[in-house]
């Protein structure tokens, strides 16, 4: 297996879990936690295959992922203590989703020969969108659409920080992997000391 | 015509109907009742082809069924008496939607060479993405995410029955029916005695 | 460049411009503003696209745009003066985008061998989604669902208007621009004057 691939799967499950997080701490039944899962997990991936006609998808291709976020949901499902998580466990898993899924979407996308602005821009979907989904689907403000800790914007300067990283000739794992802890440690240090964006009045 | 093809143009008039149902009560003019309509009627099917990349998709090659939804729209919007048709109908609309939508869509996916769960699980976003959107644009909580009535869980389960039938070397087309009356059956029965899935707390 | 692709290019530019406006009046940041841009610009578009399997999409391929529209995005972000835009401007960008938009996206779908029912389906698609995803976003109720002025209806009898010139053997510009300024014009009428569809009670 690759890298890439590699990668995204960890996206994956890191995504799958901060939606569990959410979806637990609202009651849903498992049909709701399963759904939650399943659109935060594959939900940036799928939109970024199907705007760039990659097919076929590969949770469809590989149904092994699909049927382990089922046990999860189950599991959770099952057992009250999946409740007591505390908040953090959502915002950790969350912001490693954004730092492994944006990397594989720009690296996905660098692959297909995307211009390095469309490769930032497919990562920074890849890496926004389940959670994205995830919040719409709970009924929160989606974080990324209102003013809040900076969020989008990490995976996009991560996408370039990775793309600076090869064109300094930094080896190819070495770079995603600094890439990766890039983002998750800008996400969690934007939420901890409140970073936002300005807006001029 | 295949039987597939067939049981999917049930769904949609089924569905297109709940649509115009459910838009009519909240006096949507001719543009709304179309579009809900039409969303309820192609969504799933158009979810399912997207992610299967099964093209061209098929109300976009045979307008016919498309121009039917319209003629069936214009009927809702001129006649006052296409208010008063009581709740059930939408409620056995939507049901008979979700039966044939469930297994024209997993046996569809089955025709491609996709694994079982892969199969179900597109049989049952077919059968539920419609109603989905449409309780989206009418502005109600869709059923599918908060805790109410068995829906994703009839189709689901129903598109196993379809596959063990098949298995047990029930005739292909007996299966279909068997399958899309107990989907449509196991839902109908779900509301009436208020079967829902239980949250462990 | 062919003609249809200029005028879907000046529709992407007033849509962007319309989201703008919009976002700006909510005082977004900047990802707010360049994600509610983009949405407006390229969501008819993308939708139309993926509906048709017309790939690569163009502001993939061609990542110009994009860029000129961060960079839009940019300077509403930095310039307060860009906050007070009277209403009449989105009205008008949104105007000028769906008649654009409609035709552009009506022609495509006649290029690719569409029906004309589907073609002026998909011109309506064109040019209405991007901005009822605006809407969406920023959280204003879409006019497409709501008893409002005439919105998607002005281009989906544009667009026959612009089937009909062609069948009169009007030059195939002047067709285009007659029914970009026809669809344009009967929107701003349809608000200025409060025309919208009756429903029979």
């Amino acid at each position: 297996m690759d890298l890439l691939k590699f990668i995204e799967i960890i996206g994956v499950f890191a995504s799958a879990l901060a939606g569990l997080f959410e979806a637990r701490r609202r009651d849903m039944d498992l049909v709701g936690l399963f759904v939650v899962a399943l659109v935060a997990a594959f939900g940036g991936g799928t939109l970024r295959d199907l705007l760039l006609n990659r097919t076929p998808l590969f949770w469809i291709e590989h149904d092994g992922y699909a049927m382990a976020i089922l046990g999860l949901s189950l599991i959770f499902a099952l057992f009250p203590a999946t409740r007591r998580f505390p908040p953090s466990a959502l915002l950790i898993a969350d912001a490693l989703g954004l730092g492994f899924f944006s990397v594989a979407g720009a690296g996905y996308a660098l692959e297909l020969g995307s211009s390095l602005f469309i490769a930032a821009f497919m990562g920074t979907i890849t890496g926004t969108f389940g959670g994205v989904l995830r919040d719409i689907l709970c009924n929160e403000l989606p974080s990324l659409f209102q003013r809040s800790h900076l969020y989008a914007t990490c995976a996009f300067i991560g996408c370039y920080v990775y793309f600076a990283l090869l064109y300094l000739a930094v080896p190819g794992d070495m770079a995603v992997w600094l890439a990766i802890v890039g983002i998750t440690a800008f996400r969690l240090a934007a939420v901890r000391w409140n970073w936002v964006l300005p807006v001029s009045r």
